[in-house]
């Protein structure tokens, strides 16, 4: 399908620049754009990108200003990076989804299945569970006994919703993805061996979540582990028992939230992540790759960083002077040598 | 169900002090307790918790004085949450296990499966593979060939155990645990790409261990990589090939072992942690977030942090003045100063 | 079966000394040989043991010179591993492979499998994928719509491959592994929530590509991410969309790379490695456990270490100021002190 640069303007509710005939048929990132692709610029970074793009129409902020010709018809839009999702989005909801159950998969006599749910080869859906209308779960899934899963949810090969926990609406889960597991506590007994501490409770995940593959999220040990609305989980994180993720946080892979812990609403972590258990973590926090936070952050807005978390940009000063330690040890060393010289002549003069 | 403080006493051998006829149907964390409910009471920082708590029954520990008034019905107990966890244990038993094969379960017809096991639907069991007894195996599981399971396991969906590995009894296995994938191998051809070293040893994991969500754990390239009994790993944990993990030790999520490293028994790790391959590491070490080992520890109880390893208390210290470097060079700079000031002081005397 | 010295050293066109007609029917390592089995000796750390080794045969580099007497046949080969890694090979392609089609299995009718394969019990293959010659699938993996999978590739049970993924071929992918989850991209709407960035993109995989087990290749947003051939990723990797991962680089496990950045060829990274996002990483560079590289590296062949990372040599002379800083502020505050004497003693000559 073709759109024109006047039909995506509409759409998007944009104003054109340059030819409102252009015709684009693909997407393409600007650097590799071709004539008949659709492109955005929205980090400054590439803008030398939009003077060589061989892209038909470019979507730009509203705000930007080109400091050179630009070949392409742009667009301008108050962001040009939702614009694109946006169109994306549109694109995507005219695939057809998956539909049907598979003759293979196992339902339990006692499960219920909504409206339009697509439930693929060899799912395993447990005793009891309940799964709301078009949600589509991919082949390979165990939704086990008693989980409720709610409407529209996307679960992809794989995904495995231990008994008893509780799915909203609109959420994605990728493959492999792991909910419900056990936490991880143990009692030491006087022998030195450990008993389990049995994991009674469950993960309630709210809607309009989505988790990454091979992410996993315990359950509680009493009451839940809850990830709020909004959450965006990347791939390969761990979310400890007992943790609560505040709304439309934020975590990119390989991060780690420790049992008991609460992280606030609109938090960004980068990767390699780790929070320490029973900590709080307050609203608007913001967390650089491989930052280990093990004390509460009380208030909200501030940025961390390092193994051992400082305030970023305290981490940062610190770090210039590490990086220089050697010519500070030296500069030390010529600096003692002076003093003594000075005690010396002081001496000589005595 | 509900039972009395008297009935609850008596299983523990605990004293009661308060109403020795409260009655408790439910548990629930100190902070969060309503009547009718039974908590416990063992970290000191909780302490403020326990005057204010609604729950019925608090245990607490026979060392324990409250400094205020409490409300609640006390068990004095040697270890409130060894105690606690017995009590959710033994409520655990109480419910029914799965039990019986499903018949969509594929099972080699040269497998053997002991008796009073749950294989569930969709588990693929191969060639020779033999199961003991009172084992369940969940959904989507893959035992391959020749494989060996004891008895009284529970492996939750999806684990893989690969051909040849061997697993004890009484371990638990969370779900998209992989147990011996091929070790990571490989010796460099003249042109640069590399060449696969066959890895053809096995795994094998010993009594009563737990291993985590989507943890995994490599075969050994030759001879075994051994997990020794009472070994308890969180998710996402790697075990590199030939590794060996002592009797009873703890390693939370997100940490890694590499190969042929040989931990020793009773350590415990925090997330993040990562031991390099070929080294020792003695009994009872403790690792906090984020340390990096790279050399052998051969004194037994030590405690070390940091990406690169330190002692945690010279890491402690050493980072205590890091925080601060930068005014630690302006001092520096001010000294540099005076000293240049002293010079030419000393050099107008002459 | 059994191989004498003679034997073996045809096959490696090396050179005996000691007994030609020595027997083995084993392979151990150096510190575990037994009689009738064979070893290697490469890595000069572990020297004494072929002092001691009850191995009946070792393989050694033709540059080693031993300083003690030894018992064992050696067979001298230009590189001891490699030959070892050689004979091992040799053992496995007589172990018969895995073949046909599980009747279990879900194949699409419009999917195609090659000839020679092995498709096990509960494979899903989705719409119009394609399977090449001589691939074995093993149990529970996933190969959704449109996805391509060339010929000799071994994918262990479980593996997802998402929709139009392609993959080339002599691949093996451990249990566990994802390829094509969606890229972690969102937009934030004005109200504090994320708009999802669809995921149009795909992976490519090329030939001679080893995944290792649960690790994770997003797919691109738009065009590709890719894998290149020759690559070795340990388990439990996470590779961010439109990411490129060059010829023949190998890394070890928990390690990431984000979204967009260029790993170039012949890299090495240690456990526990991020590269930040839309960087590019010269080829040969080599980076340490517990590495975060957020800025290009641009010269080929450097090495770095550090959370934050620095060239490793500076961060070794860093790191080794920063382990005795507390004595080098206390020397500091002493030279601070003899500073306030010396002005002291100077005014007073005044």
């Amino acid at each position: 399908m073709e759109f024109s640069a006047t039909q995506l303007a509409a759409v998007l509710k944009g104003t054109i620049e340059g030819d409102a005939n252009a015709l684009v048929h693909d997407y393409a990132k600007i650097e590799e754009g071709k004539p008949g692709t659709l492109s955005f610029l929205s980090n400054p970074k590439y803008e030398n990108y939009l003077y060589e793009t061989e892209a038909s129409i470019v979507l730009v902020n509203n705000d930007f200003q080109p400091t050179k010709p630009v070949k392409a018809t742009l667009i301008r839009v108050p962001n040009a990076y939702l614009a694109l999702a946006t169109l994306l989005q549109l694109a995507e909801q005219h695939k057809p989804g998956k539909s049907g159950i598979d003759p293979t998969a196992h339902i339990a006599a006692s499960a219920s299945v909504g409206k339009n749910c697509y439930i693929g080869p060899f799912v395993y859906i447990g005793e009891n569970a309940v799964i709301g209308d078009n949600t589509q779960i991919y082949s390979h899934c165990a939704i086990n006994d008693n989980a409720k899963i709610g409407s529209n949810n996307i679960l992809y090969n794989g995904v495995v919703v231990y008994h008893e926990c509780v799915i909203g609406n609109n959420c994605i889960f990728h493959a492999g993805a792991i909910v419900g597991a056990d936490g991880f506590g143990f009692a030491k007994n006087p022998d030195g061996s450990y008993f389990k501490m049995p994991q009674n409770g469950n993960v309630i995940v709210e809607d309009n979540v989505e988790i990454g593959a091979n992410t996993c999220i315990d359950r509680g040990s009493m009451g839940p582990t809850i990830v709020h609305s909004g959450v965006k989980l990347d791939n390969q994180i761990q979310i400890g028992h007992n943790a609560e993720i505040g709304h439309n946080t934020v975590m990119a892979g390989c991060s780690a939230v420790a049992g008991s812990a609460k992280v606030g609403n609109d938090c960004t972590f980068a990767g390699f992540v780790g929070i320490a258990g029973h900590i709080q973590i307050a609203n608007n926090t913001m967390a650089g790759a491989f930052t280990g936070i093990t004390k509460s952050v009380k208030n909200p807005g501030q940025v961390y960083h390092g193994p051992t978390a400082l305030p970023a940009m305290q981490n940062k000063k610190a770090f210039s002077v590490y990086r220089n330690l050697p010519d500070f040890r030296k500069e030390f060393y010529e600096l003692q040598k002076e003093v003594a010289a000075l005690k010396e002549q002081l001496k000589q003069k005595d």
